[in-house]
């Protein structure tokens, strides 16, 4: 019998789980109670995709030419610099006899489980990717372990668009959660435009936020989110400037924000975050930029209160959650078609 | 004025906090706000201790040589590899009139705020520390903003004692409020037998926990820990092992644990920490070796609806709270007595 998570595909280091690991098998025979997906295209974590295309100063080709690296050498995609991955779409080829998954073959999915622990194979090259964008078209196979989680995709909704809000769908989840704990709190945003952002500042709305502010960093992305009615305010500031951000938030809210959350991909937004969030109040880390230590000696050294929350990207629920926050709220749709027609 | 947070002491980048600082200024003149300390003693951080002493083969001088250097190049005690710091006890040699810090001249503190933030200069070339251990004796200065956290030291206790337990006083706090939120919770607290380890057992005991387990290495500290009585169940499995961690944890308890406290100074035990978590469960992670993708993609990639808490240094009460448990639970008190002694 395979392991439910995949250990039986780690070829190195030997006994960590795929995530872990350096290098996965992505050839060994279908086991029992796992499913093999027919790659169509691949979505490239958006820290990791920044990334790459700033070590290369946005050269497409050499940025294509490391993913296949990335993937030939782990068997996954695996940024090592980041440790983030992303997700895929494809369409379910082979059902092991024994997997607890809701999929049949034909069926097109999603897969709800990073990129970082996903048995990969590219079989063209990624002939169809010019590199500069974080969508990926691929031809390849993956495979989901008895303990992935994945979605089927909406017949009425583009795949693209589909795709785009399930990578981010922890993000909507978890904000409705860490909302519904307190009575009509002021929520503060960071990278408010963005797809994670845009999603949790909708959800908060649902979940019964009162004042909420969304902080982007261009004039382009503040007349965007804007104009789609998201946010009470919109501001515009730098999350990497903590004197700044706390100013520009405590500004709009009229005081510090009852929840941050922080989807702002570039790393340093840690203070900042912190210095803007209420005494009591709770701070979610959504981006993978993300630096642990930064975050523990931050709220120390500011001798703040605060609860910090490493962002889980599972939730009960959350795929459901965030596609029909994208079918209902049109500010939101809107937001994802542009970016997405923009890809 | 100068700023609570101290921002006019950073000297390189400007305009960042001081704890995300290249470099700080110590010398400047003190502020109205401003508390300055003679320095007796640091107390490096385990994991930056570990990462000098292994990088230098237990060589002492040559990990004085790069403490003195660290110190020297960016005016705090900041380890630029494993980003943490430690703290302080001195006295206090001067205090600004504006000052919001419930000091005077000639009390003996310590410092609760990171040395990361902490503009600290070194006068004796550490000459009175042969490099082999944590806590440092020492000669100079250090400053404290209006907005650090320092508490006046126990004058029944050995200074030594109470600085050890005062430099993990954020592990018992926050157990304790993560424990009171659940109903006679299970508790695994990984690293059991160490400093922040054995006072997370005794608070949660102390707040309502139900079954608890301690998790440690070697057979030694099993011994030790066992001897206690800080846990209901002691057991021996390498953290940086998911399936036995999670194997060892869930023998002990019946189940997997309601609370996880990680408490282990070593990369690579967040997959272990959340494998180990039931659904619904909590993990809070102290390590300042925690990687922050590792523990959100980690949950993802094993569906686990885990609440997963960046361990902030700071609860109100913290200081309080620990040195009381020192002072009543003759366990943790023995364990740190014999730690001190063998420092």
């Amino acid at each position: 019998m395979t392991s439910p998570v995949g250990l039986h595909r780690v070829l190195d280091p030997v006994g960590v789980l795929p995530q872990a690991a350096w290098r996965l098998d992505p050839y060994a025979p279908l086991g029992d109670d796992e499913v093999r997906i027919r790659v169509e295209r691949l979505n490239l974590d958006a820290a990791s995709f920044r990334q790459l295309s700033e070590k290369h100063g946005g050269d497409g080709a050499a940025v294509r030419a490391e993913v296949l690296e990335i993937i030939g050498d782990r068997g996954k995609m695996h940024n090592p610099v980041t440790g983030s991955g992303g997700m895929l779409i494809g369409v379910v080829d082979e059902v092991g006899p024994a997997t607890p998954l809701p999929v049949k073959p034909g069926d097109r999915v999603a897969t709800l489980v990073s990129l970082t622990l996903t048995p990969l194979v590219v079989e063209d090259g990624l002939a169809g990717w010019d590199g500069r964008g974080e969508q990926v078209p691929c031809t390849g196979h993956a495979i989901l372990f008895a303990r992935s989680v994945v979605a089927v995709l909406p017949e009425e909704l583009d795949p693209r668009l589909s795709l785009a809000v399930l990578d981010v769908c922890g993000a909507p989840a978890l904000t409705s959660r860490v909302v519904r704990g307190y009575r009509s709190p002021s929520v503060a945003v960071l990278g408010g435009a963005g797809k994670s952002g845009s999603l949790a500042l909708a959800a908060a709305r649902r979940a019964g936020a009162g004042r909420t502010v969304g902080v982007v960093p261009v004039p382009a992305e503040r007349d965007r989110l804007a104009a789609a009615g998201l946010a009470t305010e919109v501001v515009l500031a730098d999350a990497r400037d903590p004197v700044a951000l706390a100013a520009a938030v405590t500004g709009a809210l009229g005081g510090p924000a009852d929840v941050t959350v922080v989807c702002v991909d570039v790393p340093g937004c840690e203070h900042g975050a912190i210095l803007a969030t209420a005494d009591g109040g709770t701070v979610i880390f959504f981006s993978m930029a993300t630096s642990f230590a930064a975050a523990a000696l931050g709220a120390e050294g500011l001798a703040a209160d605060v609860t910090m929350l490493v962002g889980n990207g599972y939730v009960p629920g959350h795929a459901e959650l965030a596609l029909d926050l994208v079918r209902q709220d049109t500010g939101v749709r809107a937001l994802f078609e542009a970016r997405v027609a923009a890809d």
